[in-house]
């Protein structure tokens, strides 16, 4: 595994480019719950995901939480090396839900080699624009969808990403994910258990009805 | 004027790159009201504003409106050439606010040119990233701020741009400014009416304490 098979341009990188890249690149293991990345404290540098699970989240200052978007396995992090472009001016803190692998490559010189190839900026705006439509998307759902669907659709996803109907999530942390407050969360939680679509015990909610779930979802 | 004055690289691209982008470029007047760019059903180009106002929006499939970021003067609206970019896949809708000039450069061209210099490449990498931190900002103004607090800066904002303390603007535009319904932007300017911050008659708002609402704004 190198970190080449990322850059669907990397024959357009000159050797010495692809060299100085490769000999860069660190690698490291990242455990769930560790912070890799933190608001404009840090310039870590891009991530490519090998594995895992992160989460990319900004934060009030009140420290409400809302989740923009998610990096898998394949996934490259561009926020993490903010200090790249002047034109980054929000604060994203990464976290790992997952214990995760990554490639990290340093700022300065991804920066560097962005500059002298066309192909990697062109590449890099495109992976820019795919996160610009997660975020656009988000928008969408903030402002036109009600937070029941919005909580199905999530309890959906968090369902399909652990593989199980049994989510062990507690009400604080839905909350964090979806920018509301844990007894926003509880509430509608209960609403859904008297339905029937869930069932709720410490630490877990247990998905009973997803086909329920998924019709109140659209 | 020339197109050479919007980018700051422009010494960077070749004499014959220059040539071609300065000839493809397009003059246009935009009269007030009229959209010129609309979600996927075009992709017109570049736009470099010369001068004017547009706004960039986004619509519901029940017709709702929020307003994502505005354009000045000296501008440049990268996503009225979103098939420029795969991984665009969001529709924004662009309307002129006020009567405007712009230029426009045809999208597959400037494809092209982005494709053979990393200078213009990292340029436009920059403006996508400013755009990103307005619709991160809007976020952190959705998800944390109250109506209340949003409506007080809008108002400031439109005193600003007018140049005056009477806007000349519909409860209905301000709902849509706003992402929100028009029944509760009157029953908001209403309150400001109680309050004394405000004064409304048919289709204005005038303000009438500014330092009133620029501290409920914070």
């Amino acid at each position: 595994m190198d970190i080449s098979t990322y850059f669907p341009i990397w024959n357009k990188l000159t050797p010495i480019q692809q060299g100085m890249l490769s000999q860069a690149a660190i690698h490291r293991t990242i455990k769930k719950g560790s912070i890799v990345h933190n608001g404009d404290m840090d310039c870590l540098g891009l991530l490519l995901i090998e594995s895992g699970q992160l989460r990319a989240y900004i934060l009030s200052d009140e420290g409400r939480e809302v989740t923009i978007y998610r990096l898998f396995e394949r996934d490259i992090c561009l926020f993490s090396a903010s200090c790249m472009m002047n034109s980054i001016q929000f604060k994203i803190t990464i976290e790992a839900e997952k214990d995760s692998e990554a490639w990290i490559i340093p700022p300065e010189l991804y920066k560097k080699t962005m500059e002298e190839s066309a192909a990697l900026s062109n590449y890099t705006n495109e992976i820019m624009a795919s996160r610009f439509s997660d975020v656009m998307w988000l928008i969408e759902q903030i402002m036109w969808k009600s937070m029941d669907k919005r909580l199905a659709s999530f309890l959906l996803e968090e369902s399909t990403l652990e593989g199980t109907n049994i989510l062990q999530i507690t009400h604080e942390r839905i909350a964090n994910h979806m920018g509301s407050a844990r007894e926003v969360i509880t509430r509608m939680l209960r609403y859904f258990q008297n339905e029937g679509m869930v069932k709720l015990s410490r630490g877990t909610v247990e998905i009973l009805e997803p086909k329920q779930l998924e019709s109140l979802s659209l």
